[in-house]
């Protein structure tokens, strides 16, 4: 490419400050080092983890950032030490890393990479002279970026990349907590907490497992609808409801679900869910992000028999797993269409991210560069 | 037996009120009703159990009550409709029922009983005109009790009473929580928090399980030596360091204990357990009680990849724990006389209990009743 080696100046949706809408800038791209990636941004969808970083969790050293991290794009340049990628190969962007060489790796146990938690602290963004933050190691709201390449997914060139970027995180992080970290078995009953890409990504996974019964749980009813086409049987609203949701899906289901998700990321939320499940092996999934408060419990809520886990990206390692989920949809196991309820340039990032605050979009996957 | 249909007037530690020396008191004992089954007690030990009702929690509809859990016996009559029990019998009972026909009891999931829990809520005993509330539907401070049959134990006649009474709870408790509950692995680095005979047996439980480094935590140093008999390869007081016990931990395993089990009974403690494990892959167990606090955690910490789990009576299923542990110890694959540091009588009984409350036994077995 022409631009290999060279600073690449392009558009980004650059985070100023917090609670403030992005603005689109002008910024330089530093050219890839060793061991690292450029990569085109084609397609990039909004996750409520840029919103919580945006407007909830607001880091004091956290900004100014570009945000995004659901994306898909083309490899523009590689760094020197690069062998696994070439300009030109379809990608997505992982902020789960996997080495495959350090002990968490090379362990079935976790999804975590030792390696990862240390590349990528450092920028290659700069705006109007200023270091600008890379959100989550990706900040796909960027025509280019520049990844370490421990944290880049090569996928099938027949990938339909503005479809497949919603495997860089929501589709995988609901899929696989069902399927990877709660191991929903066949037969069982199940409820999911919060109903946007990541929970309705859970129902689907709780699908594919085999659950007799899903309930799905929100308090945006127009959630309800999306909900059942992806494999829930039943729909709940709390605010339906004078009695707390856990005694309410305690009585419909003898006693509690075998398994429960929390897709929100709302403490009090995670404490509903967990007493939701059976208390004699009722097993419930943390997947909603938030770090501003502690949730809280009563030993004898475990101690009764449950189980309770969190999970990152659905418990799949970065690579394996994307590769595996881009397989899934090409092989038509894996929807992807349903989650996309509106298409958009990141000229419109903020309408996108409005739509996603008022609970009016799944996703919105946005084309950022043309292919 | 000449007192079998008759009630029974024999002595037993009434618990009055919370906070106060329990009273040796002559109580009436009911004939055993249909299912039941009555049990002359030999020996008990005292448990946390039992000084968490009568100092820490003392629920204002517990008293008057009678104590104890941790107990074995003989069966001195049964009530209509039991065929599983003669008299004779040698037996423990059971805080945890098992009627082996519930839907928790045909699952290898649980070890709860459906019906447990809503047998044994009527007590059989009297003492001054008053009804005596049965604790943990056991009440083993007494020379006779009257309990459902799902909840006995038959053991192996050759079982000495004086020391199998053990079994009855923190044995299996603190065992079975390394070993069927976190399911410790070979090779594996373990910690585990609390040194009474509950976390000695887990120790003794994560031992067997093949553990490489087992990490004795306790404020009371006297606790060293006997956990280190039983298996701890390092002891750590946290009084001995000026950084969170977590940290201390995380310092000595790279990062974190594979497995960690809470045997305090301290919502702080259960807290730095999670904490103490490898954020990837840590694995911990709530074992000891309490219900009038509220645990708390930051969800990433479960997010990272660990899983919370609680153990009640170390997730064996009642009586087939018991027979299983009873047969282990004739067998001299289980220690029982390290964890009895003093011998007494019933009437001993408030003795016993300050001595425990001052740290300085580990279980104190009182016989009861002469075989
Ligand atoms: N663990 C991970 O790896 C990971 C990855 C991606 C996203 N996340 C987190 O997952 C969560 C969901 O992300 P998303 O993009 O699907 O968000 P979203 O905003 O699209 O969806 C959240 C849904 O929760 C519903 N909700 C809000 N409060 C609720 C309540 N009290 N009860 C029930 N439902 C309620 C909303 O109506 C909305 O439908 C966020 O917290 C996000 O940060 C975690
Ligand atoms: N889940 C169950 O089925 C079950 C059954 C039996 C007992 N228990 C509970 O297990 C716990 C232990 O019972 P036990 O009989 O062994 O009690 P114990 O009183 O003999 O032992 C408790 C130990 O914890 C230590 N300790 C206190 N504070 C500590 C701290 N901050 N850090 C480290 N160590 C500390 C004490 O020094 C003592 O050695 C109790 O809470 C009891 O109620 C639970
Ligand atoms: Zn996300
Ligand atoms: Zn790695
Ligand atoms: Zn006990
Ligand atoms: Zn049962």
């Amino acid at each position: 490419m022409a631009t290999a080696g060279k600073v690449i100046q392009c558009k980004a949706a650059v985070a100023w400050e917090p609670n403030k809408p992005l603005v689109i800038e002008e910024i330089e791209v530093a050219p890839p080092q060793a061991d690292e990636v450029r990569i085109k941004i084609v397609a990039t969808a909004v996750c409520h983890t840029d919103l919580y970083h945006l407007f909830e969790g607001m880091p004091k050293d956290g900004f100014p950032a570009v945000l995004g991290h659901e994306a898909a794009g083309i490899v523009e340049s590689v760094g020197p030490e690069v062998t696994e990628f070439q300009p030109g190969d379809k990608v997505i962007p992982l902020f789960l890393a996997q080495c495959k060489e350090c002990r968490f790796c090379k362990s079935p146990k976790t999804n975590q990479c030792e390696l990862g938690a240390m590349v990528g602290k450092e920028s290659r963004f700069t705006c109007k002279g200023k270091k600008v933050l890379q959100f989550a190691g990706t900040s796909t709201f960027s025509e280019y970026i520049v990844i370490h390449q421990i944290a880049v997914a090569k996928i099938d060139p027949a990938a339909p990349l503005d479809k497949v970027c919603l495997i860089g995180c929501g589709i995988c992080t609901g899929y696989g907590a069902a399927v990877n970290t709660a191991k929903v078995e066949p037969g069982s009953t199940c409820a999911v907490f919060g109903l946007g890409a990541v929970g309705l990504a859970a129902v689907m996974g709780c699908k594919a497992a085999g659950a007799k019964r899903i309930i799905a749980v929100d308090l945006n009813p127009d959630k309800a609808e999306k909900a059942k086409v992806l494999g829930a049987t039943d729909f709940v609203n709390p605010k339906d409801h004078n009695k707390p949701i856990h005694e309410v899906l305690a009585g419909m289901t003898n006693g509690g679900v075998d398994y429960s998700v929390e897709c929100v990321g709302n403490v009090e939320v995670m404490r509903s869910a967990l007493e939701s499940c059976l208390p004699a092996w009722g097993v419930s999934v943390i997947v909603g992000w938030t770090e501003m408060f502690d949730i809280k419990i009563r030993p004898p809520h475990l101690i009764s028999g449950r189980t309770w886990k969190g999970s990152m990206f659905g418990g799949f390692k970065g690579k394996d797993g994307v590769s595996e989920m881009v397989k899934a949809y090409l092989d038509k196991k894996l929807q992807l269409e349903e989650f996309i309820t509106h298409n958009m340039t990141l000229d419109q990032i903020n309408d996108a991210i409005e739509l996603m605050k008022q609970g009016k979009c799944v996703r919105v996957v946005m084309s950022v560069s043309p292919e």
